[in-house]
């Protein structure tokens, strides 16, 4: 059997799907229902590295500090950040170590926490786009501009919420010790949340910054850092659609880097949605990347196989 | 040099010392203190495997659950230990980065999410002794045993407490990965708060368990289980004594096996305190660990020299 290199990028609903209120028994519940799609495609012969969001949980995290905020010293979005990598990457772990268990393969499993350098002069840093956290109302949003001198907006009929900077990668601090492991045969899980961001400073320091790192990228990038083949974006749609949601979308089974930018420059893909997953797809190929596949979770192994799904080719 | 292996015990202070209130910025400065010694100790020719407690923060944790459960279903004290693996790890993680880059020393630096497995016939869980979490009034107290089936103690004049099984280490489910990375030239953060309890059902599952793992026997089966030379187990005191904290306490600067059982029997050492690392050094050495080093964060680089601090050996 050949043996391919694959980062695998899961959407947020491989977690915890829309909807749930997140409780840990439900998340294991949707972690082992991914984990065995994972190890199916261990068993049609690649090496994994498997990233994830961290949305929901970071949300959760910041609420919970935000409500006892009286009674113990909230922690900033990048400790927070660290906690759902710790959260997210154990449940990973515990059920990708019973999937391969259940399927006869023999396999380390690790979890690596995960730093992602982005520049201090990124110009995000001057424009917070991405939402984060929990809603508040017109008033206690107005009490965190003036008291923590946080960026909020409004979202119509849901309140007002915080948003931070969503820096371009730069490099992942902890790459080596990650394609080592994953070339010598482990199942990585790392980057989760795009990574903890960090900037450097002098003398070799790095600082968290409040900010979130889109995963897709963060995942494209991890796939040219470790010479991965593949990179599979795993999101709540089977394929990618031209004109999506109207009565006349159309698949799109193949296309190249050239079409693909066709197609974007001709806004068919969304920012928040399907836009950055097709921009990491572009990146990932352009920088000497083999092939991108964006499907669902439920039908991974069969667009690996090339039955279903959108690939992306150079 | 002689590059020697040591796995290193942190003790609650080298994070969060007495009566801090464990801000994030208070615990940075704590562990960038503490990532400098440990530098300090790799200059010294030893490869590090470092190991950490997560009372203080899991307790954070636990709160702030507890605060928010109207809102947020909390999760159990497996997830939140993950989490504060997550947090300490990259704290950890970025102090070290920074304190090899000011050293000149480049080494990769990984901190990996660590589950310890634990017998589900241990009769800890028989019997919980490890207190975790907030104090709790009577009436609140009351109220857990019988929603939740806590058990709890009081601690006079401090109220009610939950109390959890201590469950003894059996081995460490990444214990591969960790030595890999160990042995080839990593700094590597393993076995935070004595790694998370889990234990095995049928098929190769693993399950978590609601209980702690006393960080020092964990830090100790590593060590063992990573061929470490030594184990260096990091606490308030610089030394061992007899008859501690009376007018006639005794320092002792070297001891046996056989020495460390007999002042154990004649209880020269706290169950709560120094017990459990006295132990732990006779487990590892009786396993085939070369030198136990009991001093305080302070003192390590001096103890680790032979000036200072407790010695045990076979």
């Amino acid at each position: 059997m050949v043996e391919k290199a694959v980062v695998i990028a899961l959407g947020g609903n491989a977690i915890r799907r829309h909807g749930e209120k997140g409780t840990a028994e439900a998340q294991l519940a949707n972690v082992r229902r991914t984990s065995r799609h994972i190890v199916d495609i261990i068993r049609a012969g690649y090496d994994v590295i498997v990233t994830h969001g961290n949305g929901p949980q970071v949300g959760d995290i910041l609420l919970r500090n935000e409500i006892a905020k009286d009674i113990l010293p909230p922690m900033p979005l990048d400790v927070c950040g660290a906690e759902s990598q710790g959260m997210i990457g154990y449940m990973l772990q515990q059920s990708l170590n019973e999937a391969l268990n259940e399927a006869g393969y023999a396999r380390p499993v690790v979890a690596v926490l995960t730093q992602t350098l982005v520049r201090g002069d990124d110009p995000a840093f001057e424009n917070p786009t991405k939402p984060i956290g929990p809603y508040y109302t017109e008033k206690q949003a107005g009490d965190l501009i003036e008291k923590n001198g946080w960026k909020m907006v409004e979202l119509p009929n849901r309140g007002y919420r915080r948003v931070v900077p969503s820096p371009r990668p730069v490099t992942i601090v902890e790459r080596e010790v990650i394609s080592r492991l994953f070339h010598g045969g482990a199942v990585v899980i790392a980057a989760g949340g795009g990574g903890i961001p960090v900037v450097d400073g002098p003398g070799g320091t790095l600082h968290g910054v409040e900010g979130v790192v889109d995963k897709d990228y963060t995942a494209a990038l991890l796939a040219r850092l470790v010479d991965a083949d593949d990179l599979l974006i795993l999101t709540d749609v089977e394929s990618v659609y031209l004109d999506y949601g109207s009565p006349d979308q159309k698949v799109l089974r193949d296309m190249t880097v050239a079409e693909a930018k066709e197609h974007l420059a001709a806004t068919h893909f969304p920012p928040g949605t399907m836009g950055p997953k097709i921009e990491a797809a572009i990146a990932f190929l352009e920088a000497g990347g083999r092939r991108v596949i964006i499907t669902s979770l439920d039908s991974a192994g069969d667009a690996l196989a090339g039955r279903v799904g959108t690939r992306i080719h150079p």
